[in-house]
Protein backbone atom coordinates (compact mmCIF):
# COMPACT_ATOMS: atom_id res chain seq x y z
CA UNK A 1 0.00 0.00 0.00
CA UNK A 2 1.25 3.73 -0.54
CA UNK A 3 -0.76 6.00 1.07
CA UNK A 4 -0.34 10.24 0.01
CA UNK A 5 -0.99 11.68 3.69
CA UNK A 6 -1.16 15.90 3.65
CA UNK A 7 -2.94 19.19 5.52
CA UNK A 8 -3.46 22.71 5.59
CA UNK A 9 -1.65 23.03 9.06
CA UNK A 10 1.82 22.83 7.28
CA UNK A 11 4.30 20.08 7.62
CA UNK A 12 5.04 20.42 11.06
CA UNK A 13 2.32 20.54 12.38
CA UNK A 14 1.57 17.73 15.27
CA UNK A 15 -1.77 16.60 13.74
CA UNK A 16 0.04 15.15 10.63
CA UNK A 17 2.48 13.74 12.19
CA UNK A 18 0.67 11.76 14.49
CA UNK A 19 -1.42 10.61 11.62
CA UNK A 20 1.75 9.62 9.13
CA UNK A 21 3.34 7.65 12.11
CA UNK A 22 -0.17 6.20 13.22
CA UNK A 23 -0.76 5.20 8.80
CA UNK A 24 2.51 3.38 9.13
CA UNK A 25 0.88 0.16 9.85
CA UNK A 26 -0.79 0.12 6.72
CA UNK A 27 1.61 1.02 4.33
CA UNK A 28 4.36 3.10 3.10
CA UNK A 29 3.79 6.72 3.96
CA UNK A 30 4.92 9.85 1.60
CA UNK A 31 3.97 12.98 3.23
CA UNK A 32 3.65 16.05 0.76
CA UNK A 33 2.35 19.00 2.69
CA UNK A 34 2.50 22.54 2.84
CA UNK A 35 5.95 24.01 4.06
CA UNK A 36 3.71 26.26 6.61
CA UNK A 37 -0.08 27.05 7.52
CA UNK A 38 -2.74 27.16 4.92
CA UNK A 39 -6.00 27.00 6.46
CA UNK A 40 -9.46 28.25 4.90
CA UNK A 41 -7.18 27.66 1.54
CA UNK A 42 -10.04 26.20 -0.39
CA UNK A 43 -10.11 24.45 -3.08
CA UNK A 44 -7.15 26.64 -4.09
CA UNK A 45 -4.63 25.46 -7.07
CA UNK A 46 -1.28 27.17 -7.71
CA UNK A 47 -1.14 28.24 -11.41
CA UNK A 48 0.55 31.15 -11.82
CA UNK A 49 3.76 30.58 -10.39
CA UNK A 50 6.53 27.55 -10.07
CA UNK A 51 6.12 25.05 -7.14
CA UNK A 52 9.28 23.82 -5.05
CA UNK A 53 8.96 20.62 -3.78
CA UNK A 54 11.97 20.39 -0.61
CA UNK A 55 12.56 16.65 0.25
CA UNK A 56 13.18 17.07 4.00
CA UNK A 57 13.97 13.40 5.02
CA UNK A 58 12.85 10.25 3.48
CA UNK A 59 9.19 10.33 1.84
CA UNK A 60 8.66 13.99 3.75
CA UNK A 61 8.30 16.52 1.50
CA UNK A 62 7.47 20.22 1.92
CA UNK A 63 5.89 22.19 -0.70
CA UNK A 64 5.45 26.34 -1.31
CA UNK A 65 1.97 25.78 -2.13
CA UNK A 66 -1.86 24.78 -1.34
CA UNK A 67 -2.87 21.34 0.13
CA UNK A 68 -4.62 20.89 -3.54
CA UNK A 69 -1.31 21.77 -5.36
CA UNK A 70 0.40 19.22 -2.73
CA UNK A 71 -2.36 16.56 -3.77
CA UNK A 72 -1.63 17.26 -7.09
CA UNK A 73 2.24 17.24 -7.63
CA UNK A 74 2.50 14.06 -5.08
CA UNK A 75 0.10 12.03 -7.18
CA UNK A 76 1.81 13.33 -10.71
CA UNK A 77 5.15 14.27 -9.72
CA UNK A 78 6.99 13.37 -6.62
CA UNK A 79 5.26 9.70 -5.92
CA UNK A 80 6.86 6.59 -7.41
CA UNK A 81 3.17 5.53 -8.29
CA UNK A 82 -0.19 6.57 -8.04
CA UNK A 83 -1.28 5.73 -4.23
CA UNK A 84 -3.96 3.80 -3.40
CA UNK A 85 -5.15 6.38 -0.94
CA UNK A 86 -5.02 9.79 0.25
CA UNK A 87 -5.63 11.15 3.56
CA UNK A 88 -5.67 14.65 4.61
CA UNK A 89 -5.47 15.78 8.29
CA UNK A 90 -5.30 15.42 11.28
CA UNK A 91 -6.51 19.25 11.08
CA UNK A 92 -6.58 21.65 13.89
CA UNK A 93 -10.28 22.09 14.73
CA UNK A 94 -13.01 20.57 13.19
CA UNK A 95 -14.20 20.77 8.90
CA UNK A 96 -18.30 20.66 9.72
CA UNK A 97 -21.13 22.10 7.88
CA UNK A 98 -20.82 24.26 5.01
CA UNK A 99 -17.34 25.73 6.71
CA UNK A 100 -15.38 22.60 5.64
CA UNK A 101 -15.90 24.27 2.04
CA UNK A 102 -13.32 26.52 2.95
CA UNK A 103 -11.38 23.88 4.07
CA UNK A 104 -7.79 23.15 2.76
CA UNK A 105 -8.06 19.65 4.18
CA UNK A 106 -11.18 18.64 2.43
CA UNK A 107 -10.09 20.21 -0.56
CA UNK A 108 -6.68 17.91 -0.83
CA UNK A 109 -9.26 15.18 -0.64
CA UNK A 110 -11.32 16.58 -2.76
CA UNK A 111 -8.66 16.59 -5.14
CA UNK A 112 -7.56 13.38 -4.78
CA UNK A 113 -11.06 12.32 -5.48
CA UNK A 114 -10.80 14.33 -8.49
CA UNK A 115 -7.66 12.12 -9.75
CA UNK A 116 -9.73 8.75 -9.15
CA UNK A 117 -7.67 8.03 -5.37
CA UNK A 118 -9.59 7.02 -2.31
CA UNK A 119 -9.06 9.62 -0.15
CA UNK A 120 -10.65 11.13 3.41
CA UNK A 121 -9.91 14.25 5.80
CA UNK A 122 -9.78 13.57 9.20
CA UNK A 123 -10.31 16.93 11.82
CA UNK A 124 -10.28 17.12 15.15
CA UNK A 125 -12.50 19.27 17.16
CA UNK A 126 -10.59 21.38 19.53
CA UNK A 127 -12.00 23.13 22.97
CA UNK A 128 -10.47 25.73 23.73
CA UNK A 129 -8.31 25.55 27.02
CA UNK A 130 -8.25 21.47 27.07
CA UNK A 131 -4.71 20.16 25.58
CA UNK A 132 -4.77 18.81 22.22
CA UNK A 133 -4.37 14.87 22.13
CA UNK A 134 -4.19 13.90 18.38
CA UNK A 135 -3.65 10.10 19.39
CA UNK A 136 -7.54 8.94 19.36
CA UNK A 137 -8.16 11.02 15.95
CA UNK A 138 -5.27 9.29 14.76
CA UNK A 139 -6.65 5.83 15.41
CA UNK A 140 -10.04 6.76 14.25
CA UNK A 141 -8.10 7.33 10.64
CA UNK A 142 -6.27 4.61 10.83
CA UNK A 143 -9.41 2.49 10.93
CA UNK A 144 -11.27 4.37 8.53
CA UNK A 145 -8.06 4.15 6.51
CA UNK A 146 -8.56 0.07 6.86
CA UNK A 147 -11.45 0.22 5.93
CA UNK A 148 -12.02 2.19 2.77
CA UNK A 149 -8.95 0.15 1.52
CA UNK A 150 -11.07 -3.22 2.30
CA UNK A 151 -14.35 -1.55 0.84
CA UNK A 152 -14.49 0.42 -2.51
CA UNK A 153 -15.67 4.06 -2.20
CA UNK A 154 -18.74 5.06 -4.16
CA UNK A 155 -17.98 6.37 -7.38
CA UNK A 156 -16.18 10.60 -6.90
CA UNK A 157 -16.96 10.32 -3.32
CA UNK A 158 -14.54 10.71 -0.20
CA UNK A 159 -14.95 10.70 3.47
CA UNK A 160 -14.90 13.65 5.82
CA UNK A 161 -14.12 12.91 9.51
CA UNK A 162 -14.33 14.90 12.61
CA UNK A 163 -13.28 13.44 15.84
CA UNK A 164 -14.82 14.63 19.24
CA UNK A 165 -12.37 16.09 21.60
CA UNK A 166 -11.98 12.97 24.10
CA UNK A 167 -12.54 9.28 23.84
CA UNK A 168 -15.78 9.14 21.30
CA UNK A 169 -18.77 7.49 22.41
CA UNK A 170 -19.17 5.93 19.06
CA UNK A 171 -19.34 6.89 15.19
CA UNK A 172 -22.36 8.09 12.68
CA UNK A 173 -22.76 8.49 9.30
CA UNK A 174 -24.09 11.56 8.95
CA UNK A 175 -24.86 14.38 6.31
CA UNK A 176 -23.32 17.85 5.99
CA UNK A 177 -24.89 20.09 8.54
CA UNK A 178 -25.60 24.07 8.07
CA UNK A 179 -23.63 27.26 10.23
CA UNK A 180 -25.43 29.70 11.03
CA UNK A 181 -24.14 33.23 9.99
CA UNK A 182 -23.89 36.22 11.69
CA UNK A 183 -22.05 39.69 10.78
CA UNK A 184 -18.09 38.48 10.77
CA UNK A 185 -16.08 41.47 9.32
CA UNK A 186 -14.40 43.97 12.31
CA UNK A 187 -13.60 47.28 10.97
CA UNK A 188 -9.98 49.09 12.98
CA UNK A 189 -8.32 51.76 12.08
CA UNK A 190 -4.55 51.77 11.60
CA UNK A 191 -1.90 54.18 13.48
CA UNK A 192 -2.44 56.65 10.11
CA UNK A 193 -5.62 56.44 10.35
CA UNK A 194 -7.07 54.33 7.43
CA UNK A 195 -9.87 51.34 7.86
CA UNK A 196 -8.59 48.19 7.73
CA UNK A 197 -10.32 44.99 7.95
CA UNK A 198 -10.60 41.67 9.73
CA UNK A 199 -12.94 38.59 8.87
CA UNK A 200 -14.55 35.87 11.17
CA UNK A 201 -15.22 37.79 14.46
CA UNK A 202 -17.73 36.02 15.88
CA UNK A 203 -19.43 32.06 16.08
CA UNK A 204 -22.79 32.02 15.87
CA UNK A 205 -22.98 28.12 16.31
CA UNK A 206 -24.71 25.86 13.70
CA UNK A 207 -28.83 24.49 12.99
CA UNK A 208 -28.52 21.95 15.57
CA UNK A 209 -30.35 19.24 13.61
CA UNK A 210 -30.36 15.60 14.24
CA UNK A 211 -28.25 13.67 11.39
CA UNK A 212 -25.42 16.00 11.04
CA UNK A 213 -22.51 16.36 11.53
CA UNK A 214 -22.03 19.17 13.44
CA UNK A 215 -24.55 17.27 15.78
CA UNK A 216 -22.34 13.89 15.93
CA UNK A 217 -19.68 15.47 16.74
CA UNK A 218 -21.59 18.37 19.55
CA UNK A 219 -23.21 14.70 20.77
CA UNK A 220 -19.59 13.23 21.22
CA UNK A 221 -19.66 10.70 18.62
CA UNK A 222 -17.02 10.28 15.32
CA UNK A 223 -18.79 11.94 12.20
CA UNK A 224 -18.19 10.21 8.83
CA UNK A 225 -19.90 12.13 6.00
CA UNK A 226 -19.73 11.12 2.49
CA UNK A 227 -19.06 13.87 0.40
CA UNK A 228 -19.08 13.71 -3.51
CA UNK A 229 -17.66 16.21 -6.24
CA UNK A 230 -21.08 17.02 -7.41
CA UNK A 231 -22.67 20.43 -6.46
CA UNK A 232 -25.51 20.19 -8.73
CA UNK A 233 -29.24 20.47 -6.77
CA UNK A 234 -31.03 18.19 -9.02
CA UNK A 235 -34.85 18.86 -6.98
CA UNK A 236 -34.21 22.21 -7.89
CA UNK A 237 -34.99 21.45 -12.03
CA UNK A 238 -38.28 21.24 -11.71
CA UNK A 239 -38.97 24.45 -10.05
CA UNK A 240 -36.05 26.12 -12.27
CA UNK A 241 -37.89 24.80 -15.50
CA UNK A 242 -40.99 26.76 -14.78
CA UNK A 243 -39.21 29.74 -14.97
CA UNK A 244 -39.48 29.24 -19.01
CA UNK A 245 -36.05 30.23 -18.96
CA UNK A 246 -34.82 28.01 -22.91
CA UNK A 247 -38.28 29.51 -24.31
CA UNK A 248 -37.37 33.20 -22.53
CA UNK A 249 -34.27 33.00 -23.98
CA UNK A 250 -35.44 31.95 -27.43
CA UNK A 251 -37.95 34.83 -27.68
CA UNK A 252 -35.47 37.02 -26.62
CA UNK A 253 -32.64 36.19 -29.63
CA UNK A 254 -35.87 36.39 -32.06
CA UNK A 255 -36.27 40.22 -31.01
CA UNK A 256 -32.61 40.63 -31.55
CA UNK A 257 -31.27 41.79 -28.62
CA UNK A 258 -28.91 39.40 -28.67
CA UNK A 259 -27.36 40.08 -32.27
CA UNK A 260 -26.59 43.52 -31.40
CA UNK B 1 -32.27 46.96 -6.03
CA UNK B 2 -28.90 47.19 -4.66
CA UNK B 3 -25.96 44.79 -6.61
CA UNK B 4 -23.00 43.32 -5.52
CA UNK B 5 -20.40 42.69 -8.26
CA UNK B 6 -17.43 40.95 -7.69
CA UNK B 7 -15.16 38.53 -9.95
CA UNK B 8 -11.62 36.65 -9.69
CA UNK B 9 -9.89 38.32 -12.51
CA UNK B 10 -9.10 41.57 -10.73
CA UNK B 11 -11.32 45.25 -10.78
CA UNK B 12 -9.26 45.92 -13.93
CA UNK B 13 -10.89 43.26 -15.60
CA UNK B 14 -12.80 43.89 -18.94
CA UNK B 15 -15.31 41.11 -17.89
CA UNK B 16 -16.64 42.98 -14.44
CA UNK B 17 -16.76 46.25 -16.01
CA UNK B 18 -18.72 44.94 -18.85
CA UNK B 19 -21.12 43.37 -16.06
CA UNK B 20 -21.31 46.26 -14.02
CA UNK B 21 -22.37 48.66 -16.85
CA UNK B 22 -25.17 46.28 -17.92
CA UNK B 23 -26.31 45.82 -14.50
CA UNK B 24 -26.78 49.24 -13.81
CA UNK B 25 -30.27 49.18 -15.46
CA UNK B 26 -31.18 47.09 -12.70
CA UNK B 27 -30.45 48.96 -9.92
CA UNK B 28 -27.55 50.67 -7.97
CA UNK B 29 -24.57 48.48 -8.46
CA UNK B 30 -21.62 48.02 -5.91
CA UNK B 31 -18.67 46.54 -7.38
CA UNK B 32 -16.16 45.22 -4.65
CA UNK B 33 -13.09 43.04 -6.44
CA UNK B 34 -9.69 42.15 -5.67
CA UNK B 35 -7.20 44.29 -6.58
CA UNK B 36 -5.32 41.95 -9.01
CA UNK B 37 -6.04 39.04 -10.56
CA UNK B 38 -7.37 35.71 -8.14
CA UNK B 39 -8.07 33.23 -10.89
CA UNK B 40 -8.33 29.43 -9.34
CA UNK B 41 -8.54 30.77 -5.64
CA UNK B 42 -11.16 28.22 -5.14
CA UNK B 43 -13.38 28.67 -2.01
CA UNK B 44 -10.60 30.87 0.42
CA UNK B 45 -10.71 33.13 3.20
CA UNK B 46 -8.22 35.56 4.75
CA UNK B 47 -8.33 34.72 8.36
CA UNK B 48 -4.85 35.78 9.12
CA UNK B 49 -3.87 39.40 7.66
CA UNK B 50 -6.25 42.04 7.88
CA UNK B 51 -7.91 43.57 4.86
CA UNK B 52 -7.80 46.74 2.76
CA UNK B 53 -10.31 48.26 0.50
CA UNK B 54 -9.39 50.98 -1.53
CA UNK B 55 -12.23 53.26 -2.58
CA UNK B 56 -11.37 53.95 -6.34
CA UNK B 57 -14.23 56.24 -7.04
CA UNK B 58 -17.94 55.76 -6.34
CA UNK B 59 -19.08 52.35 -5.40
CA UNK B 60 -16.09 50.84 -6.80
CA UNK B 61 -14.18 49.34 -4.08
CA UNK B 62 -10.60 47.02 -4.63
CA UNK B 63 -9.96 44.74 -1.61
CA UNK B 64 -6.19 42.97 -1.61
CA UNK B 65 -8.17 39.78 -0.97
CA UNK B 66 -9.61 36.86 -2.49
CA UNK B 67 -13.75 37.08 -4.48
CA UNK B 68 -14.70 35.14 -0.95
CA UNK B 69 -13.26 37.76 1.05
CA UNK B 70 -14.58 40.72 -1.41
CA UNK B 71 -18.45 38.92 -0.66
CA UNK B 72 -17.96 38.54 2.91
CA UNK B 73 -15.98 42.38 3.36
CA UNK B 74 -18.94 43.76 0.69
CA UNK B 75 -21.70 42.09 2.92
CA UNK B 76 -21.07 42.62 6.58
CA UNK B 77 -19.27 46.23 5.94
CA UNK B 78 -18.77 48.16 2.64
CA UNK B 79 -22.24 47.90 1.48
CA UNK B 80 -25.00 50.20 2.76
CA UNK B 81 -27.15 47.72 3.51
CA UNK B 82 -27.89 44.06 2.83
CA UNK B 83 -27.25 43.17 -1.47
CA UNK B 84 -30.75 41.94 -3.32
CA UNK B 85 -28.37 40.12 -5.40
CA UNK B 86 -24.40 39.05 -5.72
CA UNK B 87 -23.11 38.71 -9.51
CA UNK B 88 -19.79 37.19 -9.76
CA UNK B 89 -17.86 37.78 -13.13
CA UNK B 90 -17.58 38.21 -16.15
CA UNK B 91 -14.75 35.32 -15.53
CA UNK B 92 -12.34 35.06 -18.69
CA UNK B 93 -12.84 31.99 -19.34
CA UNK B 94 -15.74 29.14 -19.01
CA UNK B 95 -15.95 27.62 -15.39
CA UNK B 96 -17.86 24.15 -16.07
CA UNK B 97 -17.91 20.91 -14.38
CA UNK B 98 -15.50 19.90 -11.50
CA UNK B 99 -13.03 22.37 -12.86
CA UNK B 100 -15.50 24.95 -11.36
CA UNK B 101 -14.47 23.92 -7.75
CA UNK B 102 -11.51 25.41 -8.41
CA UNK B 103 -12.78 29.30 -9.38
CA UNK B 104 -12.77 31.97 -7.45
CA UNK B 105 -16.08 33.56 -10.08
CA UNK B 106 -17.92 30.40 -8.41
CA UNK B 107 -16.60 30.62 -4.80
CA UNK B 108 -17.86 33.95 -4.72
CA UNK B 109 -20.99 33.26 -5.55
CA UNK B 110 -20.97 30.33 -2.82
CA UNK B 111 -20.10 32.94 0.00
CA UNK B 112 -22.75 35.00 -1.21
CA UNK B 113 -25.42 31.75 -0.73
CA UNK B 114 -23.91 30.95 2.57
CA UNK B 115 -25.15 34.59 3.35
CA UNK B 116 -28.38 34.08 2.06
CA UNK B 117 -28.06 36.23 -0.66
CA UNK B 118 -29.31 35.31 -4.51
CA UNK B 119 -26.54 34.88 -6.39
CA UNK B 120 -25.03 34.19 -9.81
CA UNK B 121 -21.59 33.10 -11.25
CA UNK B 122 -21.47 33.94 -14.75
CA UNK B 123 -18.29 32.87 -17.14
CA UNK B 124 -17.64 33.41 -20.63
CA UNK B 125 -15.69 30.11 -22.89
CA UNK B 126 -13.03 31.77 -24.76
CA UNK B 127 -11.92 31.17 -28.03
CA UNK B 128 -7.87 31.27 -28.23
CA UNK B 129 -7.04 33.79 -31.46
CA UNK B 130 -10.15 35.05 -31.73
CA UNK B 131 -11.08 38.62 -29.74
CA UNK B 132 -13.08 38.30 -26.61
CA UNK B 133 -16.25 39.87 -26.64
CA UNK B 134 -18.58 40.27 -23.14
CA UNK B 135 -21.47 42.34 -24.40
CA UNK B 136 -23.29 38.99 -24.83
CA UNK B 137 -22.13 37.65 -21.99
CA UNK B 138 -23.10 40.64 -19.96
CA UNK B 139 -26.66 40.55 -21.76
CA UNK B 140 -27.26 37.04 -20.66
CA UNK B 141 -26.01 37.81 -17.11
CA UNK B 142 -28.67 40.62 -16.91
CA UNK B 143 -31.35 38.81 -18.52
CA UNK B 144 -30.72 36.01 -15.74
CA UNK B 145 -30.43 38.30 -12.83
CA UNK B 146 -33.62 40.16 -13.53
CA UNK B 147 -35.22 36.70 -13.76
CA UNK B 148 -33.63 36.04 -10.71
CA UNK B 149 -35.23 38.59 -8.96
CA UNK B 150 -38.83 37.96 -10.36
CA UNK B 151 -38.63 34.87 -9.13
CA UNK B 152 -36.75 33.36 -6.21
CA UNK B 153 -34.01 30.62 -5.96
CA UNK B 154 -34.36 27.42 -4.59
CA UNK B 155 -32.68 27.68 -1.06
CA UNK B 156 -28.93 27.37 -0.58
CA UNK B 157 -28.76 27.10 -4.45
CA UNK B 158 -27.05 29.49 -6.84
CA UNK B 159 -27.27 29.59 -10.75
CA UNK B 160 -23.48 28.83 -12.64
CA UNK B 161 -23.91 30.40 -15.85
CA UNK B 162 -21.83 29.56 -18.57
CA UNK B 163 -21.65 31.61 -22.11
CA UNK B 164 -20.31 29.96 -25.64
CA UNK B 165 -18.24 32.32 -27.28
CA UNK B 166 -20.07 33.95 -30.06
CA UNK B 167 -24.06 34.15 -30.65
CA UNK B 168 -25.93 32.07 -28.28
CA UNK B 169 -27.91 29.21 -30.35
CA UNK B 170 -30.46 29.12 -27.01
CA UNK B 171 -30.06 28.60 -23.42
CA UNK B 172 -30.18 24.89 -21.43
CA UNK B 173 -30.71 23.73 -18.11
CA UNK B 174 -27.47 21.38 -17.02
CA UNK B 175 -25.89 19.47 -14.15
CA UNK B 176 -22.53 19.60 -13.56
CA UNK B 177 -20.54 17.69 -16.30
CA UNK B 178 -16.67 15.58 -15.56
CA UNK B 179 -13.60 16.53 -16.80
CA UNK B 180 -11.23 14.15 -18.22
CA UNK B 181 -7.83 14.40 -16.00
CA UNK B 182 -4.09 13.45 -16.84
CA UNK B 183 -1.07 14.09 -16.02
CA UNK B 184 -0.94 17.36 -15.23
CA UNK B 185 2.45 18.69 -13.74
CA UNK B 186 5.49 19.66 -16.07
CA UNK B 187 8.85 19.71 -13.85
CA UNK B 188 11.52 21.86 -15.00
CA UNK B 189 14.78 22.90 -13.82
CA UNK B 190 15.88 26.10 -12.91
CA UNK B 191 19.52 27.71 -13.15
CA UNK B 192 21.20 26.79 -10.42
CA UNK B 193 19.92 23.09 -11.26
CA UNK B 194 17.00 22.71 -8.84
CA UNK B 195 13.78 21.39 -9.78
CA UNK B 196 10.38 23.02 -9.93
CA UNK B 197 7.40 22.14 -11.14
CA UNK B 198 4.68 23.78 -13.50
CA UNK B 199 0.90 22.43 -12.38
CA UNK B 200 -1.63 22.29 -15.13
CA UNK B 201 0.11 21.45 -18.43
CA UNK B 202 -2.41 19.52 -20.90
CA UNK B 203 -6.22 19.24 -20.83
CA UNK B 204 -7.23 16.36 -21.94
CA UNK B 205 -11.22 17.80 -22.44
CA UNK B 206 -14.33 16.34 -20.47
CA UNK B 207 -17.14 13.47 -20.89
CA UNK B 208 -19.23 14.87 -23.63
CA UNK B 209 -22.25 13.80 -21.89
CA UNK B 210 -25.91 15.43 -23.15
CA UNK B 211 -27.43 17.10 -20.52
CA UNK B 212 -24.37 18.56 -18.49
CA UNK B 213 -22.61 21.74 -18.85
CA UNK B 214 -19.64 20.81 -21.03
CA UNK B 215 -21.76 19.40 -23.66
CA UNK B 216 -24.47 22.83 -23.84
CA UNK B 217 -21.49 25.04 -24.25
CA UNK B 218 -19.69 23.11 -26.90
CA UNK B 219 -22.92 22.87 -28.85
CA UNK B 220 -23.00 26.42 -28.65
CA UNK B 221 -25.68 26.98 -25.97
CA UNK B 222 -25.81 29.14 -22.53
CA UNK B 223 -25.57 26.74 -19.78
CA UNK B 224 -27.18 27.55 -16.32
CA UNK B 225 -26.57 25.23 -13.45
CA UNK B 226 -28.44 25.17 -10.10
CA UNK B 227 -25.37 24.58 -7.86
CA UNK B 228 -25.91 23.63 -4.19
CA UNK B 229 -23.88 24.61 -1.17
CA UNK B 230 -24.29 20.49 0.02
CA UNK B 231 -21.91 18.46 -0.65
CA UNK B 232 -23.28 15.03 0.61
CA UNK B 233 -23.77 11.64 -1.28
CA UNK B 234 -26.98 11.01 -0.36
CA UNK B 235 -27.45 8.01 -2.44
CA UNK B 236 -23.78 6.43 -1.01
CA UNK B 237 -25.67 6.08 2.61
CA UNK B 238 -26.91 2.94 1.65
CA UNK B 239 -23.46 0.94 0.80
CA UNK B 240 -22.06 2.79 3.66
CA UNK B 241 -23.99 1.51 6.04
CA UNK B 242 -23.50 -1.87 4.66
CA UNK B 243 -20.22 -1.28 5.95
CA UNK B 244 -21.03 -1.62 9.59
CA UNK B 245 -19.37 0.88 10.86
CA UNK B 246 -20.97 1.90 13.50
CA UNK B 247 -20.63 -1.53 15.45
CA UNK B 248 -17.71 -2.17 14.28
CA UNK B 249 -16.20 1.17 15.79
CA UNK B 250 -18.03 0.15 19.10
CA UNK B 251 -15.94 -3.66 18.90
CA UNK B 252 -13.28 -1.63 18.59
CA UNK B 253 -13.89 0.75 21.55
CA UNK B 254 -15.05 -2.68 23.56
CA UNK B 255 -11.71 -3.84 22.84
CA UNK B 256 -9.96 -0.72 24.73
CA UNK B 257 -8.19 0.46 21.85
CA UNK B 258 -9.46 3.45 21.84
CA UNK B 259 -8.82 4.00 26.10
CA UNK B 260 -5.07 4.13 26.09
Amino acid sequence: MLILVTNDDGIRAPGINALATRLEALGRVVVVAPDRERSAAGHSLTLHSPLRAELLVTDRYAVDGTPTDCVNLGIHGLLPRRPDLVVSGINHGSNLGDDMTYSGTVAAAFEATLMGVPSLAVSLQITPGIDVDFSRAADVAALLAGEVLAHTLPADTFLNINVPPGDPLGLRLTRQGKRLYSDVVVEKLDPRGRKYYWLGGGDPGFENTEGTDFNAVAEGFVSVTPLHLDLTNYRSFERLHSWGLEKMFTGYRRQGAGDE
